[in-house]
């Protein structure tokens, strides 16, 4: 079977934003277009990665919004949910879209309008909507993370600065993003001054409330070749569910969605945890850039922490991580989050990176829904 | 590329039902796996159509849910929204994720939980989602069909009782589906004498407000013949889009998603309309039949209506339509609606539809999103 391309790639900026969703993902879209050098009337597949436009601002229909704002019509359009891996989910449409032969030329974007909203209301939508069972009894995102991080601090011995030593990493990273929602610099101090959230978690171990979008254009590898000299290629993809009920994992510092969808995606495209050389991963909280680095297999369990303490996973270390600025520094538009992870993949491998730019030749993304209850894990790389 | 094969299929009661949407899933979940005697644990991708279980109950991450309540973990899950037609929609996600290999058993489940709902609100809700630009100005899907219907009956010469004929017959058929939420015959004059909702439409024109779920159960053909000996192949599929503003159209009478999705499913299928020799039609109004009997070849632009006067489309006519009762009489569970589509031509492909069973080798089902706004046509096989 012919590979899966990656030509084209776009993002807005991140943070509050005087649009509705409908604004932003055309934004998007159409600099995705332009960086490709495609028309719109190429577009066989249009996917939309959204997780909650109704519940944010009562707006439905947005993928077909969305091709006519783009000028697409007649192409196939479909809204991509996976609550907050929607962003991953579309990336894996977009390739079984091109991979079963149904188009040849499929536009993602994914997108969220989220900041005229609370904090607190957002939060609201987001647990209700990843976590109805325990949410009725109060429990949110930000509760799971505290438990977790508390429950990991104590089990494995880490001292409680390798996990804002996170939030200062992917916060200078976010520095030389021009379209991160945060482009500054914090220490440690700062992150454990910060008002507590969710014990031992504060503000600073968690990432904004955001609005934005992000865009890919994918193709068939030898339509790619007509585009660009360089682009990245799909080398590995999946996408696994664990349970819903978090209470009934049988180890809260394991997420088997990502460990089950970085096992597809690595005995898909042939690599090992040891080939990557840059990831973007899913930090919504602190904890979570230690959960998925052990769960992918960058480092044993319970020893990420370490890696991280030691520089290992700086934007000159070993294993760059979230040189985007991630979702701490960068915002989680929560639809286009799993997006601009590919964005900022593809921008690596083709070498777009700008002042971001490390050597890599292979890239692996992994984006989270709820917590963990579906993971999506793309590796790509590049073809040049 | 090996065939994409339908080797299970069910769906529940339609009509109000004291369940929410997991429950509704769950059932029609279910019954497909044990319809195809496939366990849980062999699901590798499960999608879940659904248009509105936010906006209708606040409900979401119900496709997680759902693998939860199958037992189905790690599958990977999806929910696909195309709005109205998120159904047909979930058989095309169905078919790509079989076709590009990602998958080797893949279970769609559709649904919708509406009826704790006024008619007024829920049809508020749909209007909104499908159509946010004429919405503001009070215009519903409703209106639309009653200009629509005005439009044809007047340039076409049509009488009235044309479209009264498409609810008698469908009404008819589904005095024979045990899952229909009406099974009771109606005639012309009580067609005529209903109450009017959109002017020439009344009461007996439109589809009901549902509960209901439906399910299919998709694999490679190799692997559909170690479970059935009679099973349904996907021999054609493909969506379209429509103008989001229903005024853009040239042609109120032209469906132009239904031509080319229609388009699309015949040329990949190598099958013509005269092929076809069962369908089903998205008759959420009357007036809706007769656009895609003409939109898909079946009639001339503009003489459905003589066809249908004809009995060219009854159960023991030339092409029957709508043997499941269609919309108008088994109900219209938005997300369920597209899925028990193609439930109806699986059956009768495989020789299961009991007394509406009808001679057929080739089947096609179109699902009709917003007011023509996303059209999936798919056409089925029997391999026998």
């Amino acid at each position: 079977m012919e590979r899966v391309a990656i030509i084209g790639a776009s993002m807005t900026q991140f943070g509050q934003r005087d649009a509705w969703i409908r604004d932003l993902l055309a934004e998007a879209g159409i600099d995705c277009l332009e960086d490709a050098g495609v028309d719109p009337d190429e577009i066989e597949h249009l996917y939309v990665s959204n997780m909650a436009s109704g519940e944010f601002e009562g707006q439905g229909g947005i993928m077909n919004g969305l091709a006519h704002d783009l000028g697409a019509l007649p192409a196939y359009t479909e809204r991509v949910d996976q609550t907050s891996s929607s962003g991953g989910a579309g990336i894996y449409a977009a390739w079984r879209s091109i991979a079963s032969g149904a188009s040849e030329m499929t536009l993602l974007v994914g997108g969220e309008k989220m900041t005229h909203r609370t904090t607190a209301e957002a939060t609201d939508v987001i647990a209700s909507i990843t976590h109805p069972c325990e949410y009725k009894h109060g429990v949110t995102l930000p509760s799971f993370a505290g438990l977790t991080a508390r429950h990991y601090l104590d089990r494995f011995d880490a001292p409680r600065e390798s996990l804002a030593k996170v939030a200062v990493k992917n916060h200078r990273n976010g520095v030389d993003n021009p379209n991160a929602q945060f482009r500054r610099e914090v220490d440690v101090e700062t992150v454990l001054g910060s008002p507590v959230v969710a014990d031992p978690l504060r503000l600073y171990d968690f990432c904004p409330i955001t609005d934005g979008s992000a865009a890919l254009l994918f193709c068939p590898e030898s339509v790619a070749r007509e585009y660009a000299d360089e682009y990245a290629v799909i080398a590995g993809i999946d996408g696994a569910t664990d349970t819903h009920v978090v209470h009934e994992r049988p180890d809260p510092t394991v997420m088997s969605g990502v460990v089950e969808s970085g096992r597809g995606a690595y005995e898909m495209s042939g690599y090992e945890p040891d080939d990557v050389d840059v990831a973007e991963l899913h930090d919504m909280f602190t904890i979570l850039e230690f959960l998925q680095m052990e769960g992918l297999g960058f480092a044993e369990h319970g020893e990420a922490w370490e890696l991280v303490e030691a520089g290992y996973t700086d934007r000159d270390g070993e294993l760059p991580i979230n040189t985007s600025g991630g979702l701490k520094s960068k915002g989680h538009p929560l639809g286009a989050s799993g997006v601009a992870q590919g964005v900022e993949i593809y921008e690596q491998l083709v070498g777009e990176a700008g002042p971001r730019q490390v050597e890599a030749d292979v890239g692996l993304a992994c984006n989270v829904g709820g917590f963990g209850n579906c993971v999506i894990t793309t590796i790509m790389e590049a073809a040049r």
